[in-house]
């Protein structure tokens, strides 16, 4: 399946952040079009210590075609909105293709 | 589960990266005791264009306590030893928790 993967830095107020992305931004996303899985890992550190990433979502599609259309809807649209508003400074996000799926 | 997360940035050389991550350190890592699952994600870009990344690895164990462990056995040093010989520059590792497992 094709990934679009979206992963954060910490932020400043790491609850007001999870309140957030818990209770408004997932649920947004969670509606588009498309979407097959979506996964949230909560990152709580590294192997040495502290890490520099907070949350790492990946969002499963079911082609590069069906995640291109998908981010064609409304739903889409609106999630990007919310996600440029709380966390554009933040966020990382890639393209990725899993490997022997 | 618990995952111990590996991000790599894009290689100078990709086949070279390619070759050896997938001949070489993947194998022994699969090997670490304690290692339920290893999902391999290939970065190919980023919604915007290119990415900066170019493989997520993504391992999972059962529990802190479980990946603890794991990390100090003879498997897990060598796949360590490997990962700083041939991407120490490009990695970086991440601890994280599934959420809604």
């Amino acid at each position: 399946m094709v990934k679009l993967i979206a992963l954060y830095k910490q932020p400043e107020d790491q609850k007001a952040f999870d309140e957030h992305y818990f209770n408004t931004h997932a649920p947004i996303t969670a509606k588009i079009p498309g979407l097959r899985k979506m996964e949230v890992t909560k990152i709580v550190g590294s192997p040495t210590g502290k890490s520099d990433y907070h949350l790492l979502c990946e969002m499963y599609y079911d082609s590069h075609e069906a995640l291109k259309e998908a981010m064609k809807t409304e739903e889409a649209k609106a999630s990007g909105k919310d996600l440029m508003g709380f966390a554009g400074e933040l966020v990382t996000m890639m393209i990725g293709e899993e490997v022997n799926e």
